[in-house]
C-alpha cells in the first residue's frame, strides 16, 4: 500500500503541558508531508519523529488561536537554516496570513524558499490543495472565533492487472495505462475484452478528516460524511459539557457521535484539557458512542488502510 | 544570604536540538523574576523548573533573531491563561516592540496585564530597571544585528548591626535604620560613636552579566569590568574561530578572555552550536583562559555568592 499515515506532533490543547504538546500532525501521503496547525515546539516534535524538513511544503492553519500557530515563526526559520528550496505555502485565514508575514518579512527575510499565504475565507469549502494522487479541501468548523478542518482524500488508485488475462489477450504495453484506468480492450478484430475481465479492483482509497477546535454540530458531520478516519477534538469530558459549548469545544462523548453520524471507520481524538492525567475517562466516553477510537498521542504514527 | 540565582532555560543556539534549548534564562532576584531572551519552548522550560508567572514582571530580549524571542507570543498567552494580572515590560528593540505589539494586539487582547514596550535603541547604555535592591543595566554587544546586553547589580546592601554594643550603647530603634545604612551614632550627651564600633560590614553585592550573541570585543569587557558572574556565549571552539567572527559569535576560548580581562569572579558559557555532543572542548578551552568555568545547561541554577 502507498503511504497514507498520520503523524501526532501535539495533542494538547492552550498551553503545552509535562504531558502534552499545543496542536500539530503532520500527513505524510507517499512522502510528501502535509502539516495541519503549528503549536510552540512543533520543530522540535518534527525532528524528534524523524520527518524531513524538504519534504514539507503545504501547512494547513485551522484558526488563529496561539496553541495552533505560534509554532510557524520557529519552525520557517528552521527550515530556512536547513537550506529548504522552492516554496511553502501556508494556508491560513486572512488576518494570520498578514501577521505571519509580518513576522515572516523580518526574521526570515533571507530564507532560500518563498512562503505563499493562501487565504482561507471564514465558512469557505474549496479545494485548497491537489495533485496526482491527493485533493485536500477545507470546511467550516464552529468555534468560537472562525477556524477551518481538513479533509483529506486519496484520489481512486488503478485497477490491478490480471497477468495471465494481459498475456492470454495479448494487450500492447502502450494500452495498460488506460485498462489500469477502467478501459475495456478492443483487440485488432474488433472484440471487446470487458475491463473486468483484465483486472482485479483498485486498493480503497483513503481518507481523512481533521476537525479541531470545534463545538460538535452536526453539519460537521455532513461536511466529513463517509471520510474513513476522522480526527475530532476531545477536550473535556461529560461533566463539562457545558463548559465544551460555552468555550467553544466538544467532549469525548460528543466525538463519538460525530464519527458515527459520518459513517467514520475510525475516530481518532485529542485536543485534551490539560485536567486530565490520564485519558481514559474521554476513551471511555467516545467508545460508548463509537466503536473504534484511537487516542491521540505525541510521538504516534497512524497508518490509514 | 538573599536571593540572587541564575535559571538556564535554554543555551543552544539558532534552532533546538535534543540536547538544548534556544537561548533564554530567568534571574530570580528575592523572588522576583526576570527573563533573558525568550526562545521558543521558554514557558515550557519555566514551568518545569517550578517557576511561577505571577512572579515574573519583566522580560529583557538582547536582539531581534527568532531564537531569542520566538518563545515570547506563547509564553505572554499562557501568562494570560494564568490570570497574571498588572504588567509585564518587554525590554527591545523597536522593530522587536512593534512587531510583538501587532501579535499580541490580535492573539492576545483578552490577556489580564497590560504589556509595556520599553524600546531600547541600538547602542544604547542605560538603566532599564531600578527597584529598592536591584538596578538593571543595558549596554551594546556587537553581533552581526544589533545587540544588547544587561548587567544585573545588587543594591549595597545594610551593615549588620553588633547586638552587644548596640546594647551598650542604647541605641533607640529609631536610629537602627539609619546605623545599618552607615551613620554613626550621636549620644544624647553629644559623644558620637563611630559606625563601624556599632555594626560589622554587609554582605558583599553581587552582580550578574548577559553577554549574547557577540564576537569578541573588549568594549565588552570594558562594559561588564568588575561584576562577579559573567554569563558570554561561547557557540564554537577554537577551530571555528574566524566562522565565530564572520556569523558575529564568540569561541570558548574568547569568553575565556573577556571575562578575565572584566577581572570577573566566574563565568557561565553557552550558545553552543549544535555540532557539539559534548561541551569538553568548549569549557576546556574557556578554561585554559580562566579558572572557574560553568557550563550553562537546561534546568542548572547558579546561586550567586
Amino acid at each position: 500500500m502507498a503511504k497514507f499515515q498520520i503523524n501526532i506532533l501535539g495533542c494538547g490543547s492552550a498551553t503545552p503541558t509535562a504531558r502534552h504538546q499545543p496542536s500539530c500532525q503532520v500527513v505524510d501521503f507517499r512522502d510528501k508531508l502535509f502539516m495541519i496547525d503549528c503549536g510552540e515546539g512543533a520543530q522540535g516534535q518534527f525532528r524528534r519523529m524523524g520527518l524531513k524538513f524538504s519534504r514539507l511544503n503545504h501547512i494547513f492553519i485551522s484558526h488563529l488561536h496561539g496553541d495552533h500557530l505560534f509554532g510557524l515563526p520557529g519552525l520557517l526559520s528552521t527550515m530556512a537554516l536547513h537550506e529548504v528550496t522552492g516554496s511553502v505555502t501556508v494556508h491560513v485565514f486572512r488576518e494570520g496570513a498578514r501577521l505571519m508575514k509580518e513576522w515572516m518579512d523580518f526574521f526570515n527575510r533571507n530564507a532560500p524558499f518563498e512562503i505563499i499565504y493562501d487565504v482561507i475565507e471564514e465558512g469557505e469549502r474549496r479545494v485548497v490543495y491537489e495533485d496526482a494522487g491527493l485533493v485536500i479541501e477545507t470546511f467550516p468548523l464552529y468555534h468560537r472565533t472562525p477556524c477551518n478542518g481538513y479533509i483529506f482524500r486519496e484520489k481512486p488508485k488503478l485497477r490491478h492487472l490480471r497477468g495471465d488475462a494481459v498475456k492470454f489477450h495479448a494487450v500492447p504495453v502502450s494500452m495498460m495505462k488506460s485498462i489500469k484506468e477502467g478501459a475495456d480492450f478492443i483487440k485488432p478484430d474488433g472484440t471487446v475484452i470487458p475491463n473486468t475481465m483484465l483486472t482485479t479492483d483498485a486498493d480503497p482509497s483513503m481518507s481523512y478528516a481533521y476537525c479541531s477546535d470545534t463545538m460538535m454540530d452536526m453539519r460537521v458531520a455532513a461536511d466529513v460524511k463517509g471520510v474513513d478516519t476522522i480526527y475530532h477534538e476531545a477536550t473535556y469530558d461529560d461533566s463539562l459539557e457545558s463548559q465544551a459549548r460555552e468555550r467553544g469545544h466538544s467532549t469525548a462523548r460528543q466525538a463519538g457521535r460525530i464519527a458515527r453520524e459520518a459513517g467514520a471507520k475510525r475516530l481518532i481524538i485529542g485536543h485534551f484539557s490539560k485536567r486530565y492525567n490520564s485519558e481514559e475517562i474521554l476513551l471511555k466516553e467516545a467508545s460508548e458512542e463509537f466503536p473504534d477510537v484511537i487516542v491521540a498521542n505525541e510521538g504516534l504514527r497512524i497508518d490509514l488502510e
